[in-house]
């Protein structure tokens, strides 16, 4: 970390700043430059109160020289993490497919559903039995009932199934119904939601939120590792700009930042990214070549009697043409594609 | 709702259409333009499921009408919602102010600074118990002990106070202690909390999202009055834009706006939305001219060896001075400064 | 058009109204809802003054119905633009890749890396002879020599140039020297220039500005198209997000968008948009796959002393070993990498 | 400037990479910490090729300690700049408010309007001759006809003028007939256009671009600095943000912030941030307590025939009680309206 001091400090107060410094844990050096100084600090300045610093009227800033996240760091851990699930893995050449309707309507919707994808190579099945709404008055899930359905769905058809939480008492439900838990973007920072999910031994799905930054979201993945699961992949799902053509905005170099930092698998949702069923294909190709891990993707048998977000799911037979350009590029990428 | 049809159409599509739409419970009017022809959806849209209108093949784009919340629209409760806790009054002509430290410390701590801005002017006492932090390695709060000291400041100083919930199962607890519950901005969305608030009788004062549009914080507050729960105090907290010198970008045109939209009453909270202690005074001083109910500010003790925040909280003595601006603008605004 | 009044107008005031649009020339037609009736504009509402008809007092909001742009529109000229270049196509089904150096330095420096990246598959020679700095101090372009030396690196090489233009008064000289003229992102709504450029018959670069939305972006391009010149190619280079771990956001999704819209040629400049080096491959294969008609690298032989940009920039071996997996991906996305 | 490497980098290329900075002109000190060290350069930065550093293999990244403006900077210029047009001063305690339609659309318009607006305390009459408009479509204002219309305004009304200027090949004609010549946002970052009017020595009004950060807007007006001309007035006129109920997000928090870093007058322009006639008289409110050191604002007769942007304008009458209610702002503000 290094603290940029103002113009013409006088050494009084400089060294009662650096006092205070060192007496939080960590070494100062001095750097005196022509018209400003800086003091270089040396230890480990996770824990600091760097507001306490910032707050001093000699600094006129902080500059952080590390990034804050640790176990979800790829400079403290340089292996790539490959998360397995009822046998398909997720991570370092193992593309997954994560398939399904936005929400669970009916048994029959999420069986005919599932059964489509099964044979045209989704790897999980994906659906929502409780649906983060922006309005009260929109449909809101089945709830439990999605769930059974979902079971049921993963009877007939051996997918492992994929669905979100929304809040802290569904964790022990969740951990024993679902093979993978998904944290909506809307709860990427619900910060006691993630510690208890930290605390279980599930596999977390964690979207990114609509407008947080690279750092933020790894951070909210510490918040999971921390408490000790281990099991998290990330998931881009599109940022909030000012372009209102697409939902959101795509960020597809979000994937090879990722890879930078973190050892952690990232995948890619086309369908919500941008709102456009027509969409879905072009940005899946895009993410399979970017380095994703893999993604995730809405199919509905009927889009336009869908109960939630019909224009951007696409049929199981675009599924199906989407699938055999994306096995050509998978393959290409070196990687296997799961099942 | 307006739909708009893609161009060059087949009569037999566009009737399928509306015999579709009308099937929802709507009447469809047709206007044939030079090129492309429109729908006029007569009733009520709220309940409609637009997403399966948008994703028929003849549909180019959907147009809203009218603004999606209902029970929060000034156009049905054209009166100022007035909200009344301990014999304070915010909203409509009363303007209060809610001071205290981003997160209580201690008991010493909490009653000196309850005590030192009581004495200038404060309305409310706001501390934060439990604190939602981007990193699981930074400072929590004190739980459910700071909440005992705030209801000793409470005791002490007859300041009515208040904090940020951060889960629903501490509804019932938060309910008993606290006399305004926040909800913070990475909460806005949390709709099971939000559900949960609107089936208790105590004020709620709910943030805006970092990157939530006027109407999707307005829909929020809809599930809280929804629910039966119709004391909802809006705080905007600046929102995420592309500028860093600041920590967020104030907006303050959202206090019109939302005086325009909505009966609701509306609060700045100028700490947060700067990250600047210099900045808060200014920035007050905005939001009472532009029509704000009040303000939230973070006054610490010693700021510079605050637990959280400190670069962005003023002491006692820059909010006395802060409070004799404050004064004589609310005075010209015609507006009473509760206490 | 749509015109949404406001709820319970008087039949006066709205006949008003209908009187005043329908003197602007287009028909009106109303559709009576429960709450607010809307007009449906009939007609050509291209030129039409829509702020006059939003400052009228009982006008809720306007809604537009179709596309501002005509010429650069999709709809009204169906088939893809190619643009011919010295021999090279640039447009459906035909690839480019335009390389070089942020800026022209020095004559050799430009011939050397011209050579280099004609070896590996360039299809254009880029360089800036006057560069757009955010500091007066920073260095800002050779000028006329730069343009020289490209020239030169044009005779040896065989490889048409492709250089950045910043004012009305250089329209003549680049229309004369260069063989693609750009137009950088600053530029995207300088409409002089635009209107300029509109008057003569070269290729022109459009750059998308760092805010721009899609349908600015084309507005622009309509510029150029509506005085004449109709070859004008689109270039995504990132957009302004929150987002700081990349220089900006590149929006993949943009490529689609184009294509579906507009009959113009898109390419991608994966190096403004990253700002980082190890970036450029990753992203330059994803906008292969998303269906971008070419790409436009910085290649440096010694980026660490370039004299602008040289974190993005690549060296002409990472361009070999970029383009060989660029091959592969055009010749799967059933296009011909010109050259 | 700070020096970030990456952790466990040789000596031998740590050394290499000291040698190759320290020939740019500056001395180089090391701090050594735990996992990462960093370099602290001494001397003048400002025309270090950073870019040619960050390239660097062993570069984690770089950090700046000190603003790139200079000219611009209060630090090197800590007394306010006031500047004199025509016997009215701005900056300092001294508050000018421009007023006038968006753009001149005939003799008879543009100077009743200036003797409307004059009655009520403008100090300045604004209109645009050129107008920069998204679509070539639309109203592109009077041009030079225009130009002799203010000019005749102003002979009637004593008021000086103040207009947009679009392109260099017109800055001889505007330094000659106009009082104050506007730079728009879309020309923020024209650098040519800058350069020219900083040999120039009327006072230049910089508007802020769309998506510009208060540093880069800095930087653009220290390209007019550089030149010679000191007479820059910076304006405030919205960011793009994902909101879209206002036109744009004006920007409060940036007067503080120009008045702790710059000597430079700022004001604010209600009218292009808000797109809101109803706004305008609130955000004027704002701007005056917050430090402003005046607005622009649009005028109109009759908005509701406005050639353009009349769903912003207001009228004369409004503009009347708007005064009253700024004037009694700038009374407590301490400050001068000038007239």
């Amino acid at each position: 970390m290094v603290v940029v001091l103002k113009p013409n400090v006088s050494i009084e107060k400089r060294n009662d700043l650096i006092r205070q410094i060192e007496s939080m844990g960590v070494k100062v050096q001095i750097t005196q430059g022509t018209e400003t100084s800086i003091l270089g600090l040396i230890g480990d300045t996770t824990n600091l109160n760097k507001y306490a610093i910032a707050s001093n009227e000699i600094v006129a800033n902080i500059l952080r020289v590390q990034e804050p996240f640790k176990k979800a760091n790829k400079m403290f851990k340089p292996d790539d993490t490959i998360i397995e699930v009822a046998g398909r893995k997720i991570g370092e050449g193992h593309f997954c497919v994560m398939t399904g309707p936005c929400s669970v309507e009916s048994e029959d919707q999420i069986e005919g559903i599932a059964k489509a994808v099964k044979e045209n190579g989704a790897t999980f099945l994906r659906g929502g039995a409780y649906k983060p709404r922006s309005s009260p008055y929109a449909f809101q899930g089945l709830g439990l009932e999605g769930l059974e359905y979902l079971k049921h769905a993963r009877e007939r058809t051996g997918l492992p199934i994929v669905s979100e939480i929304m809040s802290v008492d569904m964790v022990d439900r969740f951990a024993e119904d679902v093979d993978i838990i998904q944290v909506g973007a809307r709860n990427m920072q619900n910060f006691v939601l993630l510690k208890e999910l930290g605390k279980i031994r599930k596999p977390i799905l964690l979207k990114r939120g609509l407008a947080a930054t690279i750092e933020e979201w790894l951070m909210s993945a510490e918040y999971i590792l921390s408490e000790g699961n281990e099991q998290v992949i990330l998931c881009e799902r599109g940022i909030r700009t000012f372009e209102t053509f697409t939902r959101n905005t795509l960020d597809i170099s979000a994937i090879p930042a990722i890879k930078k930092l973190s050892h952690l698998p990232v995948i890619i949702d086309p369908s919500h990214a941008t709102g456009k069923a027509w969409m879905v294909e072009t940005m899946s190709k895009a993410a399979v070549v970017a380095g994703a891990d893999g993604v995730i993707i809405e199919v509905h048998n009927d889009p336009s009697r869908a109960l939630c977000d019909g224009q951007q799911s696409i049929t199981p037979e675009q599924f199906q043409h989407l699938m055999i350009k994306l096995r050509k590029l998978i393959e290409i990428e070196g990687k296997r594609l799961e099942r």
